[in-house]
């Protein structure tokens, strides 16, 4: 089967590349340069992709109004609710634009890596969000390309836990929203993996 | 009402703006700069906006795959079924990054001016893409977004008609997907436009 992987850099979407590779897909990742201050996510994505040697694309957009993108602090910890690292739109259009890589490269599926703690937070991450935008996507497409967030049932840690029996490469990523020279510990990112 | 309209440069998109705003709302005319090589629509876009006061934002991004990106010849004539001129995923990453507008801008609604005409062509003009991209959009977007095409159930002669009504500014849009300099009158955009 052939895939399109949105790749953030981070340690959820290398885990999912690496379940897919193992599972025998050929995958495209996708890497998106949407203004964010922690750009070393974005190195890191390459980093993984070469690591893979599957095919790899940067696409810049730009979007706004998020503490990732420089307005505001990015805060401490992670919320229930949703916070300032919340980036209006950003799943929306990272999933169509790689819809968009999938109808081009005849592939037949988007995957991300949303997974059971990022529902609170986010609401482009929630099961209806996902479920949505699968039915857009394969309605607005003449392949009928499908939309899945296979681990939209596991947790931090259970992802984790995989990733590590995949053998997948942990030390190429890139977690911390702060994205200064080594993780801060304390944003949502760092909370998050930390507890895993 | 504040609404963001997916403005193209062309017919349809124009009279939408001119219904919107002689509804009311404050708008704001968002149009999408993707490698089309008929470039002039960018132009008459602004100057559409320009007439009406209102803001404008022209966002690159880059897709291809089409002829209306330079991938093969644009064809005469308006096909029945998905032809050369359909830009995978258009719709959806153009509306997509809308919604991310509205969200920061507080706008309750995404509008854009698909017709009862465009349906056979391309996936992402029905009225199912319609239902499920509405459903997506208000699912991922904190503030509950809604995406319309509010002249779906219109043909182009009406919306011309409507537009004629409005005194919308037909003068400054652009509709012929080869942008030379007069329209080609050969072209699906050309044809759909002489027989309305």
């Amino acid at each position: 089967m052939k895939t399109v992987i949105l790749l953030s850099g981070g340690v959820d979407s290398t885990v999912l590349l690496a379940d897919r590779i193992a599972r025998g897909d050929e995958c495209l990742a996708v890497t998106f340069d949407y203004g964010q201050t922690h750009r070393r996510e974005i190195k890191a994505a390459q980093a993984i992709a070469d690591h893979y040697g599957v095919g790899w694309r940067s696409v810049p957009f730009l979007l706004g109004g998020s503490a990732l993108t420089g307005n505001g602090e990015i805060p401490d910890g992670h919320a229930e609710t949703v916070d300032a690292t919340y980036v209006p739109g950003r799943n929306l259009v990272m999933i169509s634009i790689a819809a968009s890589f999938a109808e081009r490269f005849s592939a037949s599926a988007v995957l991300y890596g949303a997974n059971k703690d990022d529902f609170g937070g986010y609401p482009d991450c929630r099961p209806k969000f996902i479920t949505a935008i699968d039915d857009a996507v394969s309605i607005g497409t003449v392949s009928g390309v499908s939309v899945s967030a296979p681990f939209m049932c596991m947790t931090k840690k259970q992802v984790i836990d995989l990733g590590r029996d995949l053998n997948a490469p942990f030390e190429l990523t890139w977690s911390c929203y702060r994205g200064a020279e080594t993780p801060c510990g304390t944003c949502g990112a760092c909370v998050s993996l930390g507890a895993a």
